[in-house]
């Protein structure tokens, strides 16, 4: 299969190369590096990028942020930095995406464990999340023949000295492992599906 | 109590303004009528009609409106209508809503049942649900001594006429009945709830 990962060069964006590198062509796409170039708040940038590389059977995105912050002090324009970036940046991706897609090819996109345990300063992160993975649900109801799934790990043990104070008492997963379920979505057969890694 | 109704006008909102006035004093706001206006989609606006209000016991919010239409045309653009109108405007109520609310006091937004059930054109109405259903669970975890829920109605059957294609076979309620449980979140003791009327 030819597979773009978009976020290629991320701790799990290099796990997920790796893993369906085994035994696919991977094209690897980063903001500022990689085999194409792409910024995923900009649809001329994300148009670009597919129109260069043709049609592909796996569309992948390891990507995204989101503001972290207390609630008492969010403002509305923080507040939207993680829609415009976590969630419409994986969303116009898709949209985009999915008319470069082979028959039988599919989307795999990036939420995590917020979307269902908060944790401190995540208001945003969950949020994002929980629509990440509702627009899944309902995009898979209008995608005949084609398929999109997200995968949620929690937190990675790589990411543990950054961000592991956030996470307290939670199990860490090897970014290896979250990779896992990024090849189960793309050679699987379920849509509308999010596999959760925790 | 004195509680505020962002979205006083609509189906939804007079209905809630008719439960809740039995018993308590009413602030209507519309964005072109009411007590007092207010855009959810701009920080002065807002922070003009809280400040003009004072101190309150509750707010609630029965507004926002989504894109409807299919995945396969969809742009980006289009899907940020949502998340800028029913997303970040209730959003931006609760985040600036927070400080004008008295000990006890809570927050009331309006999501529906496109959260767990898609819809044909639906898929920026599942998104937008999901993540407020997000944001309210996360939300109430920085809370103390306030709380913030959600209403999820199915199609109300006052909408029918206009809504009841998008909703074949689903059971409408009266908003009468949808109204109840603003009450119960208005009165109970819950946070980080959605309350589902189907």
């Amino acid at each position: 299969m030819k597979i773009i990962i978009v976020g290629a060069y991320g701790t799990l964006g290099q796990a997920v190369a790796a893993e369906l590198g085994r035994d696919n062509e991977i094209v690897k796409v980063g903001r500022s590096r990689g085999d194409h170039k792409a910024d995923l708040k900009d649809d001329g940038s994300v148009r670009r990028m597919l129109e260069a590389i043709g049609p592909v059977d796996a569309i992948i995105s390891t990507t995204g942020s989101v503001h972290f912050g207390p609630l008492s002090g969010m403002s509305a324009a923080q507040f939207n930095e993680g829609l415009q970036d976590k969630l419409l940046g994986q969303v116009r991706l898709a949209l985009l995406g999915q008319h470069y897609l082979n028959d039988g090819g599919s989307i795999t996109l990036t939420t995590g464990i917020i979307a269902q345990h908060p944790i401190k300063d995540g208001v945003n992160a969950m949020a994002v999340n929980t629509a990440l993975e509702g627009f899944v649900h309902a995009a898979s109801t209008e995608m005949p023949g084609r398929r999109i799934n997200a995968v949620s790990p929690t937190v990675l043990t790589e990411s543990l000295p950054s961000y592991g104070p956030y996470f307290p008492g939670f199990e860490s997963v090897p970014a290896g492992r979250a990779a896992l379920a990024f090849r189960r979505s793309v050679q699987g057969v379920e849509s509308g599906r999010v596999y959760r890694v925790w």
